[in-house]
């Protein structure tokens, strides 16, 4: 599995979000406390929003802690959205065109978790996915192949709805083959405006995920903390795993459901597949 | 395109055949001559018929002229049936699920030149694979597509057949899509006993190949040459690029055609693709 | 040998260097046309400056042409002083530690040409540099001791002089040795502010090196190109190889000189070295 | 710091020994036990002694679970004296010039722990290296320079006393700049004939090490293991941690000694470092 994390709020520099905190990402990748491996040493990818509307990703085979251009990246790249996330590889090979997130157009995707017993189920997704889409999909991961599918069923245009039709679709596919629980998920996409987030797993299990306290919240309880004091009220982050161990600040994404990231009011919402 | 080399014969080691010669596979990869590309520096492959059945391979997306561990192992490595080729990518990534040989059981597949237009015709391909061979594939190349199409069409069983039916095939579903010349190969097969080489493009103007004269042959012309002396009267290459420059010494093989090297008497036989 | 590039002037994207003019840096990790060598492929390096003094790098062991985080990189990075170096090794080892531009706090370095016979000069060169620095060197090149030699001889106080030092003590420890030729070279260095670009080599014959004229010149001589309008007068180019074709655009840097790029008047002087 | 293993023995395909044991190397770099580090994913690397004197080395700077050729060869690989290494970097650059096992000539070396304060201590270490020596040296570890120390001290004519003069060198080094406790060292060399395993450190607390018991011993106590009847009496493991959980099979080597595996009674020596 994997861990990751979404940045929304005012630009930081990516060395804030990736070094700095005390357990950051980085960290994770040596030493994970919640995941289903403690390391996430297959690769990893950076996407940030910037000057225009597409996005920017940062992509490689190494381990995130030795990488030497990423150290120097986190230097002068400052965005005010921000996807990061670390690798461990559940059989598909190490290789950049599997590391997340993935990206088409503006939108970027990635996912902690797993379609289960993918080697079996991949040729029937692959037909669904729309032909015009088809020949973009560069990897061999179950996460893209996920995403394609979810771009079929019109993730740009609605996404809670494509992607319960995605699930609904991978669910019945794996239950036909007799798989008992198909699908394993967090998943994160942006268009650059707003944020999705997802909580899902079929056996209602669902790898851990966690949304940061509002910062007027946090600035109450904490009046001397200057970190946040420097953030915005809109500022937000969803992680696999807490950063740092500031109490109050984390809470627990319920299973089954997403929230949304955005301008004024985030909301949290229930999520439930739609069978095709 | 990509320069590749067959070897049949004497067991040798690979330096022998990869260093050795004045215009050797790793002089190809710097200053190819008759390729279409003059550098091939995206990613090399090696694979050889050792103890057991199945083939091995080493596979590398460094260029062949900088990776040393590919020194260490032609100086260890010795093997009587060897498949060497060099890489530059018509457009997939450089990784090495896509560094040729590929290889399926005991057999190894590899190829010069290219599926025309292949995202538009990758998925019509794809869904032709055998549904049991599907989910062996690993990485995005025509080449790949290519092998697992034939080996649906009973590559394991009749090869000149077979890669007739697939070459048939694709160009059928090159030709509906308006391409005009939709099949450019020169490709490598074998089993580990066989070896069969395809020289055929649908502008009937194919990349280059050659076969080498048969030692027996050399050796009366060249009666000092120790090397050759060294060599059974089985021995044989077959290479997109004549490697030194006895003369004499290289044959091409002729358009829409194939070769087998086996025991016994080699063969050289017309290729023409089957239409499904 | 090697190729590289100095841009100084008008900020750009470095895509509008890199990728596209007609025979572009990238073009010419292939296909160089002046180089000792015709493919550069063994690693590649970019070092800007950006908000901060320090400028910031980026390596990969790759081929250049075949990069994709470069691709990425060249989007969305602008500025106004840029290094960028493609490598062709003279026999150490591609690794990125062996990559150019080399840095030290805000000065960055990188060279085309060679130490003649390293290995038997280098513990010499390597014990003249200062304790202080010694343990900052990370790599096994020829250009990073050079580097660290001409830091030693007050490079970051004055530029010519520390680099006619460092070349003076090359030749005395190299013709100590019987090197008849021991140094050939065209060098780049920078703090920032201005740019230092040497060409020269002991026997007089030095790789090329060519700077781009003045743009108040050129737009005169082609008052209907858009680009050249959208350039500061300020603005300069120090490469291996001309980029594109304009005519009148290039001149050759003459033999044992250097240029200084700075505000208000460059200059072109004469370049001697001096032996300890 | 990192993870190693020496066999000595019964010829045996490398997979026998890098991924059969329940505890295996592959898996001790994702999970050491026993390790100041519990992930080793710094590179790694496999050194053997094949029909030549001088052995083979492959090395990768991938973490080793990744490391597909590394799978392959250890399936065609098969040798009765193996080196294997797993590296957790303490600062230098992850490249395969910085990975274990070193060799020069017949010998290979490999370390795990560390020289205090390399940077401080490295230019003295280095200038201590004989001249004709120091221009072999590629990669930047205190391993190697360690190494090269060394073979200066005489490791290619008496092993434990060149050992003995090289720590008690670096030892005095450190203290005179202050460092209390210069040396952390398990260290392995052999010539292909006898190896030499150290256990030290200059604080008495030395990473762990643990040889194997002698196979008829084994054989008596588990007369039903088929495994230990495959085995020659000769053959022998030096390891970093326990491989698999073989109740008696694995005896800590005492702090200050060395082994020596040997034709015939094998020794356990007292180790003493020699100020110069």
């Amino acid at each position: 599995m994997c861990r990751w994390l979404v940045y929304s709020g005012t630009p930081v520099l990516l060395q804030e979000l990736l070094y700095r905190p005390k357990h950051s990402l980085i960290d994770q990748s040596l030493h994970s406390q919640l995941g289903a491996e403690t390391t996430n040493g297959d690769g990893f990818g950076v996407g940030w929003y910037g000057e225009g509307q597409a996005p920017a990703v940062y992509k490689s085979t190494e381990p995130a802690w030795n990488d030497r251009n990423l150290r120097e990246l986190a230097t002068y790249v400052r965005a005010g959205l921000v996807f990061a996330h670390i690798r461990a590889s559940t059989g598909t090979p190490v290789q950049q065109t599997n590391c997340h997130p993935f990206r088409h157009g503006k939108w970027l995707w990635m996912h902690n978790g797993s379609i289960a017993q993918f080697p079996d189920v991949k040729r029937e997704i692959m037909l669904a996915v729309d032909p015009g889409l088809y020949t973009e999909i560069e990897g061999s991961t179950d996460t893209e192949a996920f995403f394609f599918l979810a771009l079929t069923f019109g993730l740009e245009h609605d996404p809670p709805t494509a992607v319960e039709r995605a699930v609904g679709f991978i669910e019945q596919v794996g239950r036909k083959r007799g798989i008992k629980h198909p699908m394993q998920m967090t998943v994160a996409t942006s268009d650059g405006l707003k944020v999705w987030a997802f909580r899902y797993s079929s056996e209602g299990r669902s790898r851990s995920l966690f949304y940061s306290t509002h910062v007027a919240t946090l600035r109450a309880q904490y009046p001397d903390n200057p970190m946040l004091h420097a953030l915005s009220d809109e500022t937000r982050l969803v992680v696999s795993e807490p950063l740092g161990d500031l109490a109050g600040a984390w809470n627990e994404v319920p299973e089954s459901s997403y929230g949304v990231i955005q301008q004024g009011q985030d909301e949290l919402k229930t999520f439930a597949p739609r069978p095709p």
